[in-house]
C-alpha cells in the first residue's frame, strides 16, 4: 500500500503524478524532452539507457515501462532489453550506446564516477556532446524517477503483459500526451 | 574541465542548462514547484532537505548554493545550515522537519527503504501527505540535480562567499526568474 494517499488504480509514477500535477508537469516535460523529442540518439537508445539505469537501482516499475518502450521501438525486440539487463557490453546494439551505458552506470553510482577516459570512449564512436549530455541527465533523471516511486510505495503490479500494450502507446505519443489521461489539461 | 564544451563562466548547473535549453525549463520549473512555490512546508525547511541530500551525495556545487539559500531564509543563519549537513538529529529545528529529514536520508540511498513507520513518526509530528510527497521527491530530485552537475564535471568554484549574495536573490526571486539570466526567454 503506498505510504500517502493517492488516487486509485494508476500504476507506479501515475498515481503520485495525479496526486500533484503541479510538479507532475515538469517531470513529464522533463522525460518528454530527454526521451521522445527528436534527437539524433535513437529513441530506443534513450529508452534502453532509462530501463539500464532503472534496473540498477532495481525499480521494478520504470524497468519495465521503459524497458516495454525501448522494445516497442525495435520490433518488440524484448531480448535485446533483457541482454541490456543482463550484461550489455553483449547486447546486439551500437558501440556508441554501449560507451553511453558505460558512462549512465557511473553516474547511477556518482556523477564524479566519469573520467575523461569514458568521456573520450564514447566520442570515439561518434557520440556529440549533446548525446553524452543527454546519455548523463536520462542516467540522473532516472535516479529521481526510480526513488520517486520506490519511496512513495507506489502500485506496481508484477505482470509485465499489463505493461506492453502501453509500452507501444508511449513509444508513439509520448509522455505529455500519455499524462492527459490522468493530469488536467491547462 | 568539464567533459563536454559549456558556455564559459557559467558554474554548476547553468553551464548545461544554458547548453541544452529544452531540458532547463522543466528542470527549473521543477525545481520552483518543490522549492519555492507556496506550500505548508516553509522554504527554508524545503531547501535545507535539498542541502542535506546534496551533502549525501557529496555535491559541492547544490550543497552550497541551496545551503546559502536555506540561510538566507533564516536570516543568514549557516549554523543551522552547517549543523543539518554534520548532525539533524541536534539542529535547532522543527520535529517534523528531522522525521522528514530520515525519509529524505532513506531516499537518497534507495527509497525502498522508506517504512511505514517513517511515514507515521513524520505524520505524529504534524506532516500532511502533500507534505510528505514533496520531501520525497525533493529528495529524490536531488538525486538527480548532483548527479547532473557532478556527472558531466562541471565548473564549481570553491568560494562560499560567491554563493551568499546569489542565494539571497534566488531565495527571493526563485529558479524560473533566475533562470532568464541564462536561457532564452519563451
Amino acid at each position: 500500500m503506498p505510504h500517502i494517499k493517492l488516487p486509485e488504480g494508476l500504476q507506479g509514477i501515475r498515481g503520485p503524478m495525479a496526486f500533484r500535477p503541479q510538479t507532475a508537469k515538469p517531470l513529464n516535460e522533463l522525460a518528454e524532452a530527454l526521451l521522445h523529442a527528436p534527437n539524433s540518439l535513437p529513441q530506443a537508445d534513450r529508452e534502453l539507457i532509462a530501463t539500464y539505469v532503472s534496473s540498477l537501482n532495481d525499480c521494478y516499475f520504470c524497468q519495465t515501462v521503459h524497458g516495454s518502450i525501448a522494445a516497442a521501438c525495435m520490433n518488440d525486440d524484448q531480448g535485446i532489453v533483457r541482454q541490456v539487463k543482463l550484461d550489455f557490453t553483449r547486447a546486439d546494439i551500437s558501440k556508441k550506446l554501449k560507451a553511453l551505458l558505460v558512462i549512465a552506470g557511473k553516474v547511477q553510482k556518482d556523477g564524479k564516477l566519469v573520467t575523461a577516459e569514458d568521456i573520450a570512449a564514447a566520442r570515439e564512436h561518434g557520440a556529440t556532446d549533446v548525446e553524452i549530455h543527454d546519455a548523463v541527465l536520462i542516467a540522473a533523471a532516472f535516479c529521481m524517477f526510480n526513488r520517486y516511486v520506490d519511496g512513495l510505495d507506489t502500485w506496481q503490479p508484477k505482470d509485465e503483459e499489463l505493461y506492453r500494450e502501453r509500452g507501444k502507446k508511449t513509444a508513439r505519443e509520448g509522455y505529455v500526451t500519455m499524462s492527459r489521461e490522468y493530469l488536467p489539461v491547462d
